[in-house]
């Protein structure tokens, strides 16, 4: 088999998602808590325009790029989102759009048109563990770029940053809101990371899955809202990868629509690239995913209903977790839904997770979390 | 950008579907025959295992393997299906079964698994155009194994198949019944192949999409049916490959549900690569594709009415080649569901495609085809 075969391992999440099946199968009661799967129903829309597209009876091929509709909606949904903050911002456009199978298909994409075998991507760590695999398929290396838990993960020095470039590094990756901490970062770091993306001519990419995941007053800040001068601005533009997905938006996971905003040349290659991986995504769930984006483009209850519900959840967690774990660190999140909790007895995150799910037994009731 | 996104380029079918599309939205009509798209109503159980589902209101993320109540459906299907027949044949189990975003996203993976650049796979000619672009993407070159229409495209020698083997080669692909030319390849045929892939140590890749589009009275003949002696059998058994998808038997390509059958241990490694391209599939349209395996399970009289519209399809067509197009040669597919026409006067098909789609006219009409 191919060397790339040697590289890929199940990701911890998915590794306690098995356990944590075998063992609700076995009878225990597991809460859990380790993957990104939102418990709370989809918008109600997008059931209702499933229902009805699947009684025609048809279910088509689409273009490979995305159905026209959903790329134009998709586009019209981030420019109204940003011109309600009042910021400037990139327009997007229907041709700066791809449809992918979720954002997993939209990163494995990307890094497959970016790099040959050796080449470097620079992320910022704390990452989501399975970036390493979806790089890996492509022969690509991940290289983080350090960041610590006490600074409250904030950026190195440009400088320091520059230090980990070489001659066979494509591309910055950061993911905010973070997962797994929460973080948003914030203007001045993003523009950071985009005028190092811009001088040393490599792409910038933006994972904004969780861009409407807000659990604070701090909006989240785009790739798309980086305002730079005019010259910059020019280089910037062809530079810059986004990547988004309807699944947490719309607790739609199921659907595996996710999408890709970049400069139509760079749409271009990457559509070959998931022709040539999945020739192309559901007509019907793409259907239902522009359906749920039309309604909240003039209705934004469903998103402020859905932060109201995560943040009570939040500050439940949170006081829970003080009660019961005092010595626990605890950094509220300021976006996602993840929480993020430090023990300082703990030596290996892993173990301690297998631990808790496999050995720990409350009334034959445990909880499923991942090492971060 | 990455080197393997130079080898790609939009295949001749996407393209025609792109140029057809602008000229219908510009006032054309134009009889879509250029792609492998059913007009047939979708299988009616499956819209209303989807209509029921969504409306529980959760999409969730489903284990990257497949459900297990689709692998398990599945494997019963294909075993079922081959009893029928009264035949010896490969018992397929759940653990045999990975779910796929359609064939070509099982075809995408298998690749990725078998080739580091630079690998070779054989296919026999003539071949499903977007497969070469398939494995572009894992740096591996397809090598053609040479037929003619004129032999009936019978296969070759198995010495002269053998000299195109080379320590770079990683397995034997064929497509049987035949996208373009409706072959069905024969048990003697299907043999000779596996004896040359156990004898070279390398895997042997059975594209089966069509196995239920059979337009005469000869059944597809399965990888999983070839019989061999014991020790040969037990070596074969870790080489075949098989893949298979739910869009064309039931008329759901924009489902995006396909499937691979192999060994287990391959099974493990070809789903990370699952995981690591597209993370899961869509639970919902697995839950419709599995009520569609179900429902045949018990009432063939959906594939038989299939049958019976497709060969009465095929009958006027060829009568009305002949009538219109005395001095065209029009072989008689026995499966699949797709026409060659050979023209002698043509010398470059794509440029004859090309001009009966855009410069042709009758009454502002024309038809899309494909070369092939």
């Amino acid at each position: 088999m191919a060397q790339r075969t040697g590289d890929l391992h199940p990701s911890s999440i998915r590794r306690m998602m098995g356990i944590s099946k075998r063992l609700i199968m076995e009878g225990k009661t597991v809460y859990e808590l380790n993957i990104g799967q939102p418990d709370i129903p989809c918008i109600p829309i997008f059931s209702e325009a499933i229902s009805s597209k699947v009684r025609e009876g048809h279910l088509n091929y689409s273009p490979y790029i995305g159905e026209t509709y959903l790329r134009e909606t998709f586009s019209r949904y981030l420019n109204r989102y940003f011109d309600r903050q009042g910021t400037s911002h990139l327009v997007t456009d229907t041709n700066n759009v791809l449809v992918t199978c979720g954002a997993s298909h939209a990163l494995a994409i990307t890094f497959m048109a970016l790099c040959d075998p050796g080449d470097e991507i620079l992320c910022v760590e704390p990452f989501f563990e399975p970036y390493k695999g979806l790089l890996a398929v492509s022969g690509g290396i991940l290289k983080p770029i350090p960041t610590s838990a006490e600074s409250g993960f904030a950026l190195p020095s440009s400088e320091e940053i520059e230090k980990l470039i070489t001659s066979k590094t494509k591309g910055i990756l950061y993911n905010s809101p973070n997962n797994p901490s929460g973080k948003i970062f914030t203007k001045e770091e993003v523009t950071k990371l985009s005028k190092i993306a811009i001088k040393h001519n490599i792409f910038i990419i933006a994972d904004e899955v969780y861009r409407e995941m807000v659990l604070g007053n701090q909006e989240a800040f785009s790739l798309l809202q980086v305002e730079l001068e005019k010259g910059e601005m020019e280089k910037f533009k062809h530079r810059i990868i986004v990547i988004d997905s309807a699944s947490k938006a719309f607790s739609v996971c199921g659907a595996r629509v996710g999408f890709i905003v970049a400069r139509p040349e760079v749409i271009e290659k990457l559509s070959l690239l998931a022709f040539h991986s999945v020739a192309s995504i559901s007509d019907l769930m793409q259907f239902g995913v522009s359906a749920a984006y039309d309604h909240v483009f003039t209705d934004r209850t469903y998103f402020e209903s859905l932060r109201k519900t995560y943040r009570e959840r939040l500050d439940s967690a949170i006081i829970a977790v003080k009660d019961f774990l005092s010595w626990a660190v605890v950094p509220k999140p300021n976006g996602a839904f993840y929480l993020m909790i430090q023990f300082a007895d703990v030596e290996d995150a892993s173990d301690f997770c297998l631990f808790i799910l496999e050995k720990f037994n409350l009334g034959n009731e445990t909880v499923a979390v991942t090492p971060a």
